[in-house]
C-alpha cells in the first residue's frame, strides 16, 4: 500500500504544480471570439459613473459582472457601499461593489484582483468614428468606451480563471475579485468598504493585482507608481439668471470674466504651477531615478506624432517621463454653465463652474493641496474686488502610490512577461491615478503590483478608446501565467 | 344732386380718416385668447437659427408666418436668400425671408414692419421652470423661448392689420412686412436681400418700424439707438484628439491653458477693455446726452435686485445707462470643445473654441474691430510661445444704429403711446443689437423707429423668457394706433 499511496500524493502535487501553459494558451486562442463577444456585451452598457442619469446602467453593469462570476461558481457578494451626496444635497445610491472568491486553500497564496467597470463619459459627437457603446472591430482593434479602461482587463482576469476551470486545472493560487463602479469619479465609498472588510474579505489576501493602466510602448510593462489627483470645482456666481449680453453687457461684472481671471493664475505658459507651496512639496528627483528613466525604451518623436503635436512641454526623454510620472501638473478640463454648443449665443452666464485638477505626487498631501488651492484662488479673486461669489470645492482627493520594484511580486511579473512575450518588461510609472492602489497599501498593508495589458495608444478618456485583440488575448495568457508565477513565490518564501 | 354728392365724398373721407380706436381696442380685447393661441403655435416651433440641426424647424417657421399673412390676403413672397457656409466648409440653405404687402394706395404712406421669428437656443435643463417650447401662462405672463424676442411683437403687428380688416376699416397706411429667420445669429443674407430689393420692394416704403426690443421700466418707451455686435470665435488647437489628463498632463501644452490665458487679456476686472484702439474709437459723451440720461425714469436699485446682484459695474444711473447704451463691452459667452457637463472628467481637450463678443458703438467700425481683436490676440498668444495653433474669426459684425428723436416718426410714436397708455414714453437706447436698423438706414435711406412692446423683465436670451399678456395685448393696440398716427404725419407734411 505504501508505494501507491506515495504515487497518489505525487500525482496530487503534480496536478497542483505542473503549469500546462500550452494547453491554457491554446484554450485562450480558441475562445478569442467568445472573449470579444463578452467585451461587446459589457461595452454596450453605458456605465458612466460621472453622469447621474446613467446610474441605472451602472447598477446593471455591476449586476452583470456579479452574475458572470456567480455562473463560474465563485462566492459572490454585491456589497452595499451607501450613497453619495450630489451638489444639490440629494442622495444617490452608489453602485454596489462586486467581490468574489475562487478557491479557499489556506496552503496557497491568495491573489486579489482589483478592477472597475464604470467608464468615462463618451458621446458620438465628441468625435468618435464609431458608436462608443457598440464595440467595433477595425483591423484588430476593438473600439468602444471602457474597452481598455477597464472592462477588457477585468474580463481578461475573469477569463484567466475560467480557462483553468474549463481545462479542469486547479488554480495555482486562490483568486479574489474586487470590482467597483465609481473609479472614474474618485472611487466614492470604496475606501470605507476596504476598511470595513480589512479583517474579513481582505484578511487572507496576500497580494493585490491591478490592471487599470497601460504599456508605455509596444513592450509590455509593469507599473510601480501612479500620480494622485485633486479635482476641483471653482464656481463663480453672479446674477440670479443668465442675461442677454447686449442688454446687460457693461452693467454687470460677469462671472465668466472673473472665472477666466482666476483660472489664468493657476499655471504659467511654460507649465510652472503658480499656486504657492505646491512645487515645494515635491520629492526631489534622485540620481537613481534619473538613471532608470534613461534606460526606459521610449521614443519621444513617436510620442509626439501619436499625440499630434510638434512640441511638448519637455522634449527630452527624462524630463518628459519625469513630468508625466513624478511631477505635478494642472489641467483645466472645462467650464460648466457657460455656452458650450456650436454656434453663437449672446449670453452672460449667471453661474459658471470651472473643472480643473492637479495630478499630485509624493510628498504632496491632498488635504494640504485643497487648502493651498482654495486659499490661493480666494486671494486672487479678492484682488479683483468682484461682487460675485466664489466657491472652491475639492471633489476628488486621490493620493499617489509608489511600489518597490525589487519585491518578489515584481520578479514574478517579469517572469510571466518573459514567458508570454519572450521579452523583459519596462518598469514604468503611470501619470494617471489609480487611487485604490494607495488605499490598499495604506489599509491592508499588502503588496501591490500593477500589471497592465492596455496598449500605449488606447486613447483612455478620449475619443476612439480601443483595446487591441492582441493585447486582450495575450493579456489573458499573461494573467494565467502570472497566477502560476505568484504560486512560485510561495515556494521561494517557504524554502 | 350737388349736396348728396358732397355728402358722399365727405362720407368717404370720414371712413378713411376717422380713427375708431374704441372699436379696434374692443376687438383686440375680445380676441385676446386667439392671440395667445397664435403665439403658442409659434413658440412651439424650435426655430433656433444658431443650431443647424434645427434648420428644418426654422424653414417651417418661415412658412408658417408666410401662410398666416397669405390667409389675410397679403401679397406674400418667400424670398430665397441663398446659403450659409458652415465652419467645416459645408453649405446650408438659409431660411427664406417673408415679405408681405397690405394696401397699395399711393396717396398713403407705406410703413414697413421688420421682425424676426428665429430664436436663441433654450433647453429645459438650462434652468427653465417650464418647457421653453410650450407657451405657459403663469399669472398673466406667457413663458416660452422667443415669446418676447420676437414672436409676440411680430404677431401683434399682424393682429393689428387683421383688426382693421375684421372691422372692415381701411388701413390708414399701406403696411409691408419683412420677417427674417437669422436675426439671432447676425441676419446672415438679409443685407444682400435688402440691397437687391431696394428699388423694388423697398422703393415705396416711407418708414420702417422695428419692435425687436423692450421697455426700460414699466413706462412705455421709444428706442432711438442700438449697440452693434462683433462676435468672435477664438480657437486653440493642439493634440490631434482629447487626452487623458493623468496620462498626458505635464507632457503637452494644453490648448485650454492657452485659451484661458488669452481670454484673460481682453478686459480688466473693472470692465476696461484692454484691446488697443477700441476705447479710443468711441464717440465722447456729450452734455446733451448726459442731460437726457439724467431725465430718464430708471431705478438703479430696482435694476440691481432684478439682476440679482449687490453691485454693478457702475452704480449711478448715468454711468450705468451710458455703459449699456453707448460704450462698448466684452462678454465671454463660453467655450466649445471643453468638458461642460456636470460631474468630473479628467480630459485634456484637444481643440477649444472660445465665444466672445464686443458690443460696439459709434464710432467703432466692425472691420477695424476685427483687425484690432485678431492682431491683439495673436500678439498675446505669440508671447506664450505655445506650439498650439490659434485661429480668430469674427462670425458676426453688426453695426450700431442711432436715430434723431425729433423726427415726426418719433412724434407719432409719442402720440400713440399717449393715447393707449395715457403717459409719455421714455426715449431710450438699446444695449443689444438690431443690426437691421443700421442696414435699413444705410441702404434704403428711410427713417426708422423702434417701438418696443416687450417688458423690461422679459429675460431675452436667458432662461424663462416671457411676454406679459398686458404688453402683448396693449402692444397690439399701440401698433393699431401708431398706424393711424403715422398717417397723420402725411397730413402734416402735405400741409
Amino acid at each position: 500500500m505504501y508505494l501507491p499511496v506515495l504515487f497518489s500524493i505525487l500525482l496530487v502535487i503534480s496536478s497542483v504544480h505542473t503549469f500546462q501553459y500550452t494547453e491554457l494558451a491554446q484554450y485562450v486562442d480558441s475562445h478569442q471570439e467568445d472573449y470579444v463577444e463578452a467585451l461587446r456585451d459589457w461595452v454596450a452598457i453605458e456605465s458612466d459613473s460621472s453622469n447621474i442619469l446613467r446610474r441605472p446602467d451602472l447598477h446593471r453593469m455591476m449586476e452583470t459582472a456579479a452574475q458572470k462570476l456567480r455562473l463560474m461558481g465563485g462566492a459572490v457578494d454585491l456589497v452595499d457601499i451607501g450613497e453619495q451626496e450630489l451638489p444639490d444635497g440629494q442622495m444617490l445610491a452608489l453602485p454596489k461593489v462586486v467581490t468574489a472568491q475562487f478557491g479557499n486553500d489556506s496552503s496557497k497564496h491568495t491573489v486579489c484582483v482589483y478592477g472597475h467597470v464604470d467608464v468615462q463619459p463618451a458621446k458620438r459627437e465628441d468625435g468618435w468614428a464609431t458608436d462608443p457603446y457598440n464595440l467595433t472591430d477595425v483591423r484588430g482593434n476593438l473600439y468602444g468606451r471602457g474597452a481598455s479602461d477597464n472592462k477588457a482587463p477585468v474580463l481578461a482576469w475573469i477569463h484567466a480563471v475560467e480557462a483553468y476551470q474549463a481545462l479542469n486545472m486547479e488554480l495555482p493560487v486562490n483568486v479574489k475579485f474586487v470590482i467597483e463602479g465609481m473609479e472614474e469619479t474618485g472611487s466614492n465609498g470604496l475606501d470605507a468598504m476596504i476598511v470595513a472588510q480589512r479583517d474579513t474579505f481582505f484578511s487572507d489576501v496576500d497580494y493585490i493585482v491591478i490592471s487599470d493602466c497601460g504599456w508605455l510602448s509596444r513592450r509590455p510593462a509593469l507599473t510601480y507608481g501612479t500620480r494622485g489627483n485633486c479635482y476641483f470645482f471653482a464656481e463663480v456666481e453672479g446674477p440670479k439668471q443668465d442675461l442677454h449680453s447686449g442688454v446687460y453687457g457693461g452693467a454687470v461684472i460677469e462671472p465668466m470674466t472673473d472665472l477666466i481671471g482666476i483660472l489664468d493664475t493657476l499655471i504659467s505658459p511654460s507649465g510652472k504651477i503658480l499656486i504657492p507651496g505646491i512645487r515645494e512639496a515635491v520629492a526631489p528627483l534622485t540620481d537613481e531615478e534619473w538613471k532608470m528613466y534613461q534606460d526606459i525604451q521610449f521614443d519621444v518623436d513617436n510620442y509626439k506624432s501619436r499625440v499630434g503635436v510638434n512640441e511638448l512641454m519637455y522634449n527630452n526623454k527624462v524630463d518628459l517621463l519625469a513630468h508625466v510620472w513624478r511631477y505635478p501638473t494642472v489641467s483645466i478640463h472645462g467650464i460648466e454653465g457657460a455656452f458650450s454648443d456650436a454656434g453663437s449665443k449672446t449670453v452672460i452666464p449667471a453661474k459658471v463652474t470651472a473643472k480643473f485638477s492637479i495630478r499630485q505626487v509624493p510628498n504632496m498631501e491632498p488635504a494640504m493641496v485643497k487648502k493651498q488651492v482654495t486659499d490661493y484662488l480666494h486671494s486672487v479673486f479678492a484682488k479683483r474686488k468682484s461682487p460675485n461669489r466664489l466657491k472652491v470645492t475639492m471633489v476628488i482627493g486621490a493620493k499617489p502610490w509608489l511600489a518597490d520594484t525589487r519585491h518578489p511580486l515584481y520578479e514574478a511579473g517579469k517572469a510571466a512577461v518573459k514567458r508570454v512575450f519572450d521579452m523583459d518588461p519596462d518598469l514604468i510609472r503611470e501619470g494617471g491615478t489609480i487611487p485604490i492602489a494607495r488605499t490598499f497599501q495604506d489599509v491592508t498593508g499588502k503588496s501591490i503590483i500593477m500589471m497592465p495589458i492596455g496598449g500605449f495608444d488606447d486613447g483612455l478618456h478620449s475619443q476612439n478608446e480601443k483595446m487591441s485583440r492582441y493585447n486582450y488575448i495575450e493579456g489573458t495568457k499573461l494573467f494565467i501565467t502570472y497566477l502560476n508565477e505568484v504560486s512560485q513565490i510561495k515556494k521561494q518564501t517557504s524554502v
